[in-house]
Formats: C-alpha cells, sequence, structure tokens
C-alpha cells in the first residue's frame, strides 16, 4: 500500500525538490500541497511542475486532509507556520516530517506531549543528509577506540563561519564518549598562529574555505600504525531528500516524536 | 591494579612487537614469556631487547604460570602451539588473548565450552586492527541506508590476490543487511574489460596494486547529491599493537569465549 | 581595455552559462549574440535572462559584426554551425574560441591555414575544465619519474562507458613518456574477474559508478615508500568557464589556431 | 656500462639504506664505502650487512679512489665531513649527489666553481623524494591558473613544529607565480581561533597531527566548479631512495653544480 503525502511549501526551493522527490518513489503518492495562497487548483498549473502533477492545491490544512486524506504531511519550509502546521497535522491523526531548527523547547515538549497522546509518529530532523547523520554517528563511536581525532570541513570560499555547525556538532558528539587528553607533541609550536586549527576540548577542527566545494567533512582518527577516516560529500539538494523519504516511511512505524535523525538510523 | 601478561613467542615479529606494546603500557605489566627454547633468564639476555626487559623466560606453561601468576596469555604466534597454549592456559585460569585464523570448528566449540565451564574470557580474533574492524562494522551499518556500494582496496604491488581479504569480507558484512539491487546503468558497457571491477553481489570491488601502498580499503556510499566514504590505511604492524592492547583490558571483564573483534567493540 | 565578446547560442546550456560568465567578468564586454532565429531585440528579451544583459540578438555574422565590432567569438554549440562560425569569424578578423570535439582533420587543417594568414589566434578545446587538462598534464610529467600508474575515475550511476574518455585520454598521454613495464606481481590473481581494472599497456583504469557522483578522476604514482596523487573532481557545468574566460583572454595575444587547452596551459 | 658508486656514512640510517638501493639497482656497481673508523675489510664483515655485500672499507678519499675508481660518490651524512668529501670528490674527479641542507652561501658557490672548473656533474639536494619534488613543482604551476590555493599537510603527532617545513617551502613557491589575491569571505568570522588555518600571504595552511600518520601533504585549488588536488604521502626513508637512484644516473649526464632536485625534474 502506497504512503499518502502532503507537501507543505511546494514551491520553496527544499518544497519543490520534495514534490519531485516524492512523485519518483513507487511507494508514496503525492495526494496534496499547502500552499500560502490560492495559485491554481493543481501543481501542474504552475509553471514550474510538469503537466503529470496533478496534486490539488489547498491553503487550509483543515480542508486539505477531509479532502485527501493524507498519511504524512512533510514540511521543510523555514517560516513561523511550521510550528502551526505540526500542531494542526497531529490534531487532524497526520504523522509531520519537519525539517526545521527553529522550535523552541516549550514548543518541542508540548508537541512531544500531542504526538504521544495520539500515539502517532512525528520526525523533527535539523539535518535530512542520512549520510552526514552516519558520519556523526560512525565518528562518535570510533573516538571510543582512537581518541586522537582532528576534523577537516571544507565549505565553498562564500562562508561566513568557521568552523562549520557539522564540524561543532560532530566535536560535541565526540566530546560525549572521548576519553579527555591532550593530543599532538607537548612542546608543539606553531611557527605561524593558526596552523593546528581551532581547539575544541583537545581535539582540532579545520575550515577550508575555496570556490568549486560545496559542503564537505572529514573525521581523521589516528592510531599507532593506522589511520581511520570517515567523510561525507554533500554535492547538491538532492541529499537531503533520499533522508525525507526514509523518514516517510519510517514516521509511519513510529508512535511518538522523535528530534533528529540520529535516533532513528 | 595492573594486569599480569604473559607472552607466546616474544622473538616472533609480532611477538616482539606484543612484547613492547605491553612493556610501554601503564595499566599492564609483563610478567613472562613462553618460549619454544631455553635461550636466557630474561628477555634482556636476548639481543633484541633491552636492558630493563627483565621478564623470565619459561618453555612450559603450568612452571610459568606456578611461578608468575599471569591473569591474561598474550599468543600471536601462528603455528600449531596456539591452539595447546589456549587449551592449557584456559585450564590454569588464564584468560587468553589469541590472533590466528587457524583453529577448526571443532577446536573453536571446545574452547568456547572450555572458557564458558571456567567463567573465563578467552579472545581469538584474525585482525586485531581496531579501525579496520570499525571500518567494516560501519560500512555495515551504513549499506542499511545507502545501498548503491563500491570497494577500492590498495596494496603494495608485490601482493598476489585480487581482491583482498579485508575486501572480500567487507562485502560479505555488507552483503548481509544490504537490499539487493543492480547498481550502474542497466546498458553500461566496458571498452575495456574489467574497469568496472569484481562484481560481488552487484557491489563493485577494485583492486589498486602500487609500490608504496601497504595496506588500505575505502567503502565508498553514493546516493542523490551526496557520497559518504568510510577509509583505513593501514601503514605498519603497529596497527594491531592497539587491539591487543585493547584486548587485554577487555578479556578480564568478560566470562566467555569471543570470536572476532567486531563482537566485542 | 575590455575585450569585446559575441556569443553562438545563447540559450544552449553552455552558451547561456558562457552568457553569465562574461557579464560577470570586469575585462570582458558581451557586445551581441548569435542565435539560428529572431527571437528579441537582445538577450533580456528572453526569459531566461535578467534585464541588465542588453546584448543585441543577430543571426547573421557578418552583420553582427558589422554592427558591434567583437574581438572574439565565442562557440561552445555541438551543430554543424560551428565550423561555418569558425570559418566566418575568422574571414572577418574575430578570433574564435570554439569548444567541440567535432571537426575533421581537414576541416582543422584548412581553419590552422586560415589563422596563420590572418595571423588570428583561434583555440578550438574538446575540454575547457582548466583543473582537468593540468591533471592530465601532470599526470604525463610524474609518470617520468613514477612509472607505477593506476587511474581511478569516479563518475554518476548513469554513465553507459568505462572507463570515461578523459580516463582513456590520460592513460594515453601518460603512454607518450612512460618506460613500458608491466606492474605488479608476476603471478598475481584474480579471485574475482575485473578486480585489478582496465589494463592499459600495463596500466591499471578503475571505473567506480555511484548515485551522487558528478565527474572526478584521481592518478595514482606508486614509488619506494611514497605515493603521488593527482586529482581532479568536477562537480558542475561552472567548471567549463573558467576555461573559457581564460581563454578569450588567451586568444588575444595569438595569432594561430591551438588545439586542446593543454597547449597553451 | 653500470656506474661505479661510492658511498659515505654506511653505517648511518640512510647511509645503510642507500647501501641497499645501489646493491639492488642493476645499472649500478657499489665499489666501496668511507667512513670514519677502519671497521672491517668489506662491508660484509659488518653485522647489519650480508655477506654478498664486498664493497670495501676506507677512511680516506684519496685511497678510495685510486683503488676503486668510482664515477660518483654519494654522501648522505649530515656532519661538517659533508663539505670537505665533496670538494675532495670533485677534485678527484668524481661525482657527488649529496643530501644535506647545511652548507653556507660561500660554500656552495665555491663548489659550484669548482664543478664548472672541472666540468663535473654535482647535485646537492635537501630533498629527494621525487614525489614530493613534483607535488611542489605541480603546485607552483596549477596556481598560475587556479589561485585559491590551501595545503593540508599531516605529519604524525610528536612532529615539534607546525606548518611544517614542506607545506611553507610549497607556499612560498606558489607566492612567487600566484596573483595576489584574498581568499574566503571578506566577512568571515572564526568562532573558534584557528579554525581557518595558518594565514600564508592570502593562502590557508592547515597543519594535521596524529598517531599513526608519517608525513603527507595535499595542496588544493579550487574554481569555479571544480578542484583540483596534488597529494603526496610519504611512508618511509625508502621514498627518498629512489631519488637517489634517480641522481645518480643524472649527475654522470651533467657537467655543473644543481641545487635542489626540482631544478632537474
Amino acid at each position: 500500500m502506497t504512503i499518502r503525502v502532503a507537501i507543505a511549501g511546494p514551491r520553496g526551493k527544499m518544497g519543490a525538490e520534495a514534490v519531485h522527490t516524492i512523485m519518483k518513489n513507487g511507494k508514496m503518492e503525492l495526494v496534496a500541497v499547502l500552499d500560502y495562497k490560492e495559485v491554481g487548483v493543481t501543481l501542474a498549473d504552475l509553471d514550474m511542475f510538469p503537466s503529470n502533477y496533478t496534486a490539488p492545491i489547498f491553503t487550509d490544512m483543515k480542508e486539505l486532509v477531509a479532502a485527501t486524506d493524507p498519511d504524512v504531511l512533510v514540511d521543510l519550509t523555514n517560516p513561523h507556520a511550521v510550528y502551526k502546521h505540526t500542531k494542526e497535522a497531529l490534531a487532524l491523526n497526520v504523522r509531520p516530517v519537519i525539517g526545521t531548527t527553529g522550535f523552541t523547547d516549550a514548543q518541542l515538549e508540548e508537541l512531544t506531549a500531542l504526538a504521544r497522546e495520539k500515539d502517532l509518529g512525528c520526525i523533527i530532523a535539523p539535518n535530512f543528509a542520512i549520510g552526514a547523520i552516519l558520519m556523526m554517528k560512525f565518528a562518535k563511536e570510533a573516538a571510543k577506540y582512537l581518541p586522537d581525532v582532528e576534523i577537516i570541513e571544507m565549505h565553498h570560499d562564500q562562508k561566513l563561519d568557521a568552523p562549520s555547525g557539522t564540524g561543532v556538532k560532530t566535536a560535541q558528539m565526540i566530546q560525549e564518549v572521548r576519553a579527555q587528553k591532550i593530543q599532538g607533541h607537548l612542546e608543539e609550536k606553531e611557527t605561524i598562529e593558526g596552523a593546528r586549527g581551532a581547539d575544541f576540548d583537545g581535539m582540532r577542527i579545520h575550515s577550508v574555505r575555496l570556490p568549486g566545494l560545496v559542503a564537505h567533512q572529514q573525521v581523521l582518527f589516528g592510531g599507532d600504525g593506522q589511520l581511520l577516516t570517515i567523510r561525507h560529500d554533500s554535492l547538491n539538494r538532492a541529499s537531503f531528500m533520499s533522508g525525507v523519504a526514509f523518514c516517510v516511511e519510517e514516521v509511519m512505524k513510529m508512535d511518538q516524536l522523535v528530534y533528529g535523525l540520529e535516533n532513528i538510523i
């Protein structure tokens, strides 16, 4: 039986990718989309989608659910509406798959309680790239056995902050399990400042910025006579979409809210 | 409290490395070595060890245990003696840490029963390189989510067989969990035979051989817009020794026989 | 002084990228485009370009040159028209920068003679990705000193042929200078057929195909105790455009036809 | 005709490797060694060499040359004797292949003049790893076309200084040809100090230190949609020896002094 999916914000960059992803997935059916204004009867009426994209457009969640009975709502938009959508979906017995980092702790607690009360799966994830989640998970596991760690994250040269969010998150996850240790030679000396990178609890993080790069990270673990490297390369937005499809399947088997893909992978 | 360690075959390549490893480890004490012939009173009498290596040499296990009361026997030799040593050690309440692939199923069953009867930990491992074990374990985990896999293993150009044992073992471990699938384009065509590598149940294994290489492997997982790579580089025998030290600690907490490091990592 | 550039085929994928490239380049000015049909007065009249793209559209080369006096014609289309355009441009004293592989030897000879007669620079290049050209050039140079070579080329899994054209071209360039040698152990044995890759004059080429990959190649050189690796990653069409801009500058300094970027880099 | 080679300092680490290298090379013959004390009649009398190493030992260069007529003197020792040996060798019409960084400018000028006067080849090289020389040479070449550069050098965790000498040397060579530019986003911000590495004239150098690493460096060049990477891995002292053998052959064809392998490669 196919999973009936509704998508919010089909004209946004991520929303449009999600539309294509569900349309191409044999196990799923796109039954409706939720948009902020009436722009046509179906997706096919928008210039940006092909004519066989016949999912109807709604501006009201209740009407959408009444008319098309979706199993799952995918919402990758990032506005204030997401919190409202998630609540509405749960109230209407639709399982949410949400991509955002913007919820407050109070909001998360409320949604967690709502999902439990309804016995409904709900996934909220800041990062849908399964490969990146696996990289962080494996890095945390490896650090138990090989506590000498350096992280090299590499991004396009228009990125403002260094280290990257994923770089710091990886170091934090490793920190939870890694035996405290000072790496490198005790009398190590930088002849040019910054050569040894950012110090995060003894681990080093190096940020490479070059045109041509997209989003890449490698975590290196050194041991006697050996090196273990875990690397993730994200080349475009499509890297998020296999995670979305995975979550649509997983959320159907769940009966509570989970925050972060690392907790279901 | 330090762990009292005895080592068999201290003059072999691996045995000598193990001697250095235990001598340098603050949590362990080398209390004796087992050799096949009387060559001196202590290791220091052998040309190959420094004068502060004062562990006494024995040729008989019973005498060794009676005189030095070890907690653990490390045996990385590969001769027929290993099986006998393991049995003797367990009988004398010494926990074995054994590196060999040579045991028959019947021998393993007998040793398993003996360890259980004695409530003694015993580790038998074909591969002590923790990084390599982690690589295989992570690869198996990743294949559940990203079933498109290619393995590139790289070794020195004097290696006789291709693919490597580790390459095939990795593919076998992945095969246990990976959804059956045909990779690549259905009408893919090799204009030079062999370009696409060895076919292992739809996965491809590529064997690179060059002077200068030692033993390296990367496992690549592709997904929409992303790539996950797990790589292990083994540069010398020392890569086995951190695994040996790890096992000496672990075997003290165990009360049964375990075959393969992947089952305790 | 800015270089005055005309572009043929502004609505094709490569042509449109070229339009953006020239528009963003401070040393160049886009003075006109050549299209196959009258579709508007300027690029801005086409839906796909912003309103400040005011270069006029022509369907006839003579009129274009008479009206806008370009220094260089960029033609990245691949149709039969390219040969005609190149001849016309040279006749009208415009320097051509051409991206195609489709010319016959007779056509190349004729164009070479025409450029020499006119003392005009002309660049015809099958590949404008400067990084890929450098990779091949360096690989050829390195092979003189380190004759043990393996090539790993990696592409998306919808590619039909293996090895890739660049992989074979690289091997051919190396072959010109590499001392003939049989690599690997003489008694090397494939336990699974194809493991050692494609044999090209003793070198091995391995073709990896995975979703998520775009176009990547590494050339590995092994020597006693060392490894030299030259790698190129091409992530999107933009990789061709810096080569186009480079050629527009170079062609202004030249007075003859050059085939292949490797001959001016 | 084989090249007749003498080696100074055969009992040092590098000297002993050189002895093995020449003994294994079919185009060369080890005719004598120069040692600082009389320790036997031939190398075979020393514990560290096999019995077929029958090259005679001398303590005086003049006697050595008179008795064994070498074409080339290889001196990889690093003491004050090297300068004296080089002068003596040239005076006796023997071509020196010298590995040291210790000469003063005055000494180099004197030796250069002496070689020219004698019309004799002489190679003095701080680094014999051909792969490392090629990496630096290619990096300098690539920077002309792709001026966005970052260097990642990786060494064992007992190294004292960061960045490495090779890392800085590479940056200096690139600096000679690279168009001055500020890399990265103008408002880039380090949230943890040092993340962006060492700043060398706008280029960034990152120093990774981990147990298990030996000596590795990659130079990354970014461009629109592409990345070019040049990497060298040095895994043991043998990486110097193919350079030594190469120089023994080259020095026979030369008639002057050359400083640095990059000038003959």
